[in-house]
């Protein structure tokens, strides 16, 4: 069975496409979901690679601010020119078949709206985290895509990578630890000035936005919880023109329904690296690095089995090519994406707790 | 120069002893201060053979409710049976010249009474960690001592352990690691049934009254600040019996003057092992394990400097000698300890701040 992708788009508005095209993806590892990155910064560097290396996603179409940027990687990529954009004729997306899917790379505070125009014009939309800057932003883009009967994915990539975070969850999972008690994470690291990502506007807060929503994304999937409770305490050490806008440090802890207490830190201040330490009755996990792209790895002490010490070998950006690859088969297989748009919902509104606790006025 | 103890004494009275005492030391380095363990538990079997190896410590009395234990241990140090108390008659120590300095190992909830009795005796008081089960107690022990023109001591071991910790306190107020911004800490374990800490009136508290202290204290001399802020969050996962009267896990969050925030943790439901973690804008500390008796590590990574990975050699109970000596130090020098009673009551006035922000009416 041979598909063309007009037939199986058909199919799928009938329903029935989730067998088919699973049947068709068997047949056809050639087929290839469409991406169009929007905006052409640090990340979007990472998803355009990542699409060399991938079995299901290449890129159709670019949107950028910078059309000689824009037509320097869309060489590189075999982009034709009729398909660079700029944020001004960025609806014009809906007519062009090439792109099936958005990829936007943009800072935090545009997420909302170029995730919604993009729906508007009929594309699924794969978002990186954290989701925007505001609960309401979140509803608003996961409202929009479910009226334009698109798919919405958050890039949490961790939730992708199997040595270190699928493992985890899977160890934890099985009960070989006993009864989880206590997490502790960190996730940061000392920022250079001049980083949109110290732009309070853009970025929507400092490195909880950033780095410490690896942490709380981790305890969430970790513990398969929903916290009851948020505490936490916010600072500002140094006064050399970074943190004008957004905090410097903050921690915090959660409560979990099981029982399950949780610490974790962020910074833009200090090298924090990134890890998750859970201990249970029977044993402990340590991720470290937990969130980095390259040289992650897992280290298990648990009673009576043998002890884990694992890095995972893959390279970046091997954690962007199995999310564009999900995100592409959801499309294909019409499935709900791993971390879909209330995935991305929950942390924000978390972050805003979290914030509210520090004292902060959101 | 060599003076009798009475001699010594009488030139203490007098203020002149400071100089002299010391000057006497050096001359004679067999001069002891007679100890009298009070309870002859766990804690106290770490005195009692940090006295063997003590320079100025030696034990000339205890106290028991177990006269046959008492005995036994009685001869195994030399100490004549006369110079065995029971609980009923301890009060009658104020007329034995061989006790210098009562070594309080009882539970949390006796410290207050057994300490102030020994004041009101006339003799010097090393006291356990936690002080006492409240704030009220710890200050009515401060002010017994005081009285009595007798000094207080509280026996945060690690306070004198000089490769990990006093190293990390040296290194941290070199301004090596640049500006501290974070700390994470960890201090538990996963506790037997039957033990005398799982029962709320006599422990006060959970593993933060016990284990969580050193996290706390920790915090609060690598800083070498005092916390604004405390906020935590408590748990009771394992319905076995073990948990009815005492909080299982508890994790918190402080913030000090300086914008150093701090995470803590502690457990008596998981082997959280000891560590602090603390991250400056050049470099970071690992002190693991941070407060145990044996094996403890300290390592730093710190930018321009050859990296550490420094074991401490020293074998249990040298912490505890270190403590032992310090305290005869002030006692023959008419010092004040390095970790008095005001040390203690700090502790405790923060420990019931966090159990407050758990939601703990005490």
């Amino acid at each position: 069975m041979k598909l063309t992708r007009r037939e199986l788009g058909r199919l799928a508005a009938t329903g029935a496409a989730s067998q088919l095209a699973s049947a068709a993806m068997a047949q056809d590892n050639q087929r290839k979901i469409g991406y169009c990155p929007v905006g052409l910064g640090r990340v979007s560097d990472n998803f355009l690679r990542a699409s060399k290396a991938s079995a299901h996603a290449r890129i159709t179409a670019l949107v950028s601010g910078h059309r000689d940027k824009a037509e320097k990687i869309a060489a590189e990529y075999g982009v034709p020119a009729r398909n660079i954009y700029s944020y001004d004729n960025y609806d014009a997306i809906a007519d062009n078949k090439d792109i099936d899917a958005v990829y936007i790379g943009l800072p935090n505070s545009m997420h909302a709206e170029y995730t919604i125009r993009a729906a508007k014009a009929g594309k699924h939309v794969l978002c990186e985290k954290p989701m925007a800057n505001s609960v309401t932003d979140c509803q608003a883009m996961i409202d929009a895509c479910r009226k334009a009967g698109k798919k919405l994915m958050l890039a949490y990539c961790c939730q992708y990578e199997p040595v270190v975070n699928l493992r985890a969850i899977e160890l934890i999972r099985s009960g070989k630890l006993g009864k989880i008690q206590t997490i502790d994470t960190a996730s940061g690291f000392n920022i250079r000035p001049g980083e949109w990502r110290l732009n309070g506007r853009l970025a929507g807060g400092g490195p909880l936005m950033d780095m410490g929503i690896y942490a709380l994304n981790g305890c969430r999937y970790l513990t398969g919880e929903e916290p009851l409770e948020v505490k936490g305490v916010s600072s500002v050490i140094d006064q050399d023109g970074r943190f004008k806008e957004v905090e410097e440090n903050l921690m915090w802890t959660m409560k979990f329904p099981s029982g399950i207490v949780a610490n974790c830190a962020t910074s833009y201040g200090a090298n924090l690296g990134t890890f998750f330490r859970v201990h249970g009755t029977k044993g402990m996990l340590l991720g470290e690095p937990a969130w980095g792209y390259d040289g992650l790895r897992l280290v298990a002490r648990i009673q009576g089995e043998q002890p884990i010490d694992e890095p995972n070998p893959e390279r970046h950006p091997a954690q962007f090519v199995r999310e564009a690859d999900h995100f592409a088969e959801c499309i294909m297989q019409n499935k709900e994406p791993k971390t879909p748009g209330g995935e991305g919902l929950r942390d924000i509104k978390l972050i805003m707790d979290i914030y509210r606790s520090c004292g902060r006025n959101v």
